[in-house]
């Protein structure tokens, strides 16, 4: 491990219990100062993001700050609230079946130091500053950021803006840091000072990051949300009456940020009946469409590899051949796909798609079976349809979101999003890595027995001083 | 694989759907009317018990299972409750920053099919119709048990009776079996069908299954609790003060079930000045001992080989020498303890424990700072010890319950429990596998996006029709 990276570790250790031990109301505030920092930068971070990662300032950049800051203010909100530390309280009852129970009282506290590695495709949201590192700050838990080659120089600068609000807001400085380089990554994932890890990319280095994790001699839970093909079913009495709005969403989805969404649709099951007029359909959106270059050359070798193999398969028709970067449609029939899963089931980051075409219920249904896990599946359709209900019960147990007549793109930071699923769409399926619930991966739980009220952390005295929302004797109270 | 376990398998695959459906008040019904059975046959279920296992039928046997008859009570409870479920929903709000919101409602949804296993030392609590097993039938997760080698009569009776009790319930017949033998267990842990692990045992044996469900082309989690020392630290203050109940506490604790708990106390660190007092404190409470019998052959050659070690290092000196499973006591220095703790820092599992003699408080922190993840510690002393604030967060980052002035034995199935902590006690720092929160180990999120209400799951419908606890836009609701 290189000097600075064992600093940076050192350090991080070092801020731990510190930083476990301000008050929530204080971390809050600290990222709340983070937010206003960034906003305050918006005009040269996004354009330093524009230089970096060829997306556009406007809307998407711009409107990737706004909801990466968004995110560290509902976050400190939530840490305030203090719902997410599950405070539970039993009373001493020695009628209590079973032997009786003692005054134990059960909160989460922070896990310690977490690395977090930042994504390319947004370099705001899910980097630096996004959703893992505010998680991971807001419940007191120290971030290292292995930065994502994609964007150094926003990163260095996204992350002095971060250490310096930090530290105006009383956070010790081992709290937060940036490193570069691949390996160390890997040297923080496997170092005895890290005690979780937190991905946002490939299946392939997140898969890598996992196994060192697990293979530790101290094994850590390590969030690697991988991506995902997000599957979408159009009934047939949708696709007859729906076609064209259909057709537009579709190609707004897929085509959004150029393709480079973990929640892309990258397969739209259609009628073999309605599937010819479809995909015209798509083929006419797609004519006015403007090509947009992807993130960078790692990015564009990858997708021009993947698709090559999605076109020469031999299931597979194009539709709309795409050069270089503009979008691609392809075709295939539900048979082939049934019987090449194995090889059509990529997910291939950017602008294309395949429409897969179903003859019957029957064969919609068997296609829905093959899925393993994905991010997000989505149902076009009507209330009439018969097949509905059964295609959500499968859809509902393969994959973290289900929609009905949307569109997977656009993951909103709320209380109720879940943004993970079973693997291979991430490593850990009782987790998302959006919205508020996302703090509870940084967490574990401490019950503390006969404690007397001095030396009880605050949450938990009696009377509730910080009024934290509290479980008593299995009651809200 | 043999085609017993293949068969089982299937038919847990099989129920998975039609099990998860089941409404929580049929799954509640359910295990309370294995509740019943087992209390309605308990004199055969001890008998068998105490044949298999040496245990003492009174009153540790009739104890455990009311403890077990118990759990599954208080699991059916928390189901039909609906907390657990953490159901959550967004109204759609075009206002909502970055970008606005759709129609978000989360909830928990059963994992799919799990393998647990049984422990040698709870023939009923941790076992066939244990915690782990009531948890996840508790949630709606088939259940595959891989029968403990220690109880197999015991293991398959207590099956049959689970088995019917669930059949006339309306359980499907594939949510609930039992296997035997070690091949068995590791052909479950790798299978597809199979979704998460949960297991009460040895270091050894719970890393190696750890490893396997980690290393499969689709990992799982898998919740391994493998017992710890359970350090107790006696200030000075106590020590001189109230030396003869803590050495009596002490000595029940550490020879409770024949010390084969894996909330044990392992090692008391006592001043050094007042040492020589405690230990024969400590001697003369065990010359009234009577010597139990360990569980089998297998936990007696453990228990030997483990003693035999610490007994014959240097640093290690012996106050009571135990023949066989007589109780032993042992004593080293703090300074020795610091210097070979990778050595005198095992579990033994049996009737043995150590004194450790610390110099000064900075010692005593020092000896705290060692210990990486425990199930439990324990700080006996006085508001008036300026060393026991350091001392309780030093030990609360590193262990799951942290007791004051009580002894680490007797873990109480609560809403508050925790019983769990950072490797090595567990694989899963953020989870439990005692009292109601242990349910979650066998949930994941599913969130519904826009859905119609006649697609919805019930607990999710507008109106809250099941009564369950939710949070609306942030807010209970």
């Amino acid at each position: 491990m290189s000097s600075d990276v064992d600093t940076v570790l050192a350090a991080a250790d070092g801020a731990r219990a510190e930083f476990a031990a301000l008050p929530g109301r204080v971390r809050a505030r600290a990222l709340r100062r983070v937010a206003d920092s960034l906003d305050a930068a918006a005009g040269e971070l996004v354009s330093l993001a524009n230089r970096e990662t060829n997306l556009p300032t406007t809307p998407r950049l711009h409107a990737e700050l706004e909801r990466t800051t968004f995110q560290l203010r509902l976050l400190a909100e939530t840490v305030v609230d203090g719902r997410h530390l599950e405070a539970t309280l039993d009373s001493p009852d020695t009628c209590w079946p079973a032997g009786g129970r003692a005054d134990l009282r059960r909160m989460l506290v922070p896990v310690g130091p977490v690395v977090v590695f930042g994504a390319s495709n947004f370099p705001f949201a899910f980097s630096v500053a996004g959703g893992d590192t505010a998680a991971a700050l807001a419940v007191g838990a120290p971030v290292v950021v292995k930065a994502n080659p994609g964007h150094p120089l926003l990163s260095d600068r996204t992350g002095e803006l971060v250490s310096a609000a930090l530290a105006s807001a009383d956070v010790p400085a081992g709290a937060f840091a940036v490193v570069h380089g691949e390996e160390a990554g890997r040297a923080a994932v496997v170092d005895p000072r890290i005690k979780a890890g937190a991905f946002t990319g490939s299946l392939a280095g997140g898969r890598a990051l996992f196994d060192l994790a697990c293979r530790r001699p101290d094994p850590i839970p390590f969030y690697a949300e991988m991506g995902s093909v997000n599957p979408v079913f159009v009934t047939e009495s949708a696709a007859v009456e729906r076609a064209g709005g259909i057709a537009e969403g579709y190609v707004g989805s897929f085509t959004l940020g150029a393709g480079q969404f973990c929640t892309k649709p990258g397969l739209v099951f259609v009628p073999e009946s309605q599937a010819p007029a479809f995909e015209a359909l798509v083929a006419s959106e797609l004519a006015g469409h403007v090509a947009a270059p992807l993130l960078n050359e790692r990015v564009a070798t990858g997708y021009e590899s993947v698709l090559s193999g999605l076109r020469s398969h031999p299931a597979v028709r194009e539709v709309v051949s795409g050069t270089a970067v503009a979008p691609t449609l392809l075709t295939c029939a539900a048979a082939d796909f049934l019987t090449a899963h194995d090889e059509l089931l990529v997910e291939c980051f950017g602008p294309a798609s395949m429409v897969v075409r179903y003859r019957d219920e029957a064969e919609l249904l068997a296609c829905a079976r093959v899925f393993k896990g994905e991010l997000t599946a989505a149902v076009h359709g009507s209330l009439e349809d018969a097949v509905a209900a059964d295609l959500l019960a499968l859809l509902s147990d393969r994959v973290g979101r289900v929609l009905w007549n949307g569109w997977p793109t656009g993951v909103s930071v709320t209380y109720a999003m879940h943004h993970g699923g079973p693997y291979p769409a991430t490593t850990a399926v009782g987790h998302t890595s959006v919205g508020t619930t996302s703090l509870r991966r940084f967490l574990r739980p401490v019950t503390y027995q006969n404690m007397p009220q001095a030396l009880l952390p605050e949450v938990l005295r009696d009377g509730n001083p910080l009024g934290v929302p509290r479980l008593v004797d299995g009651r809200p109270g």
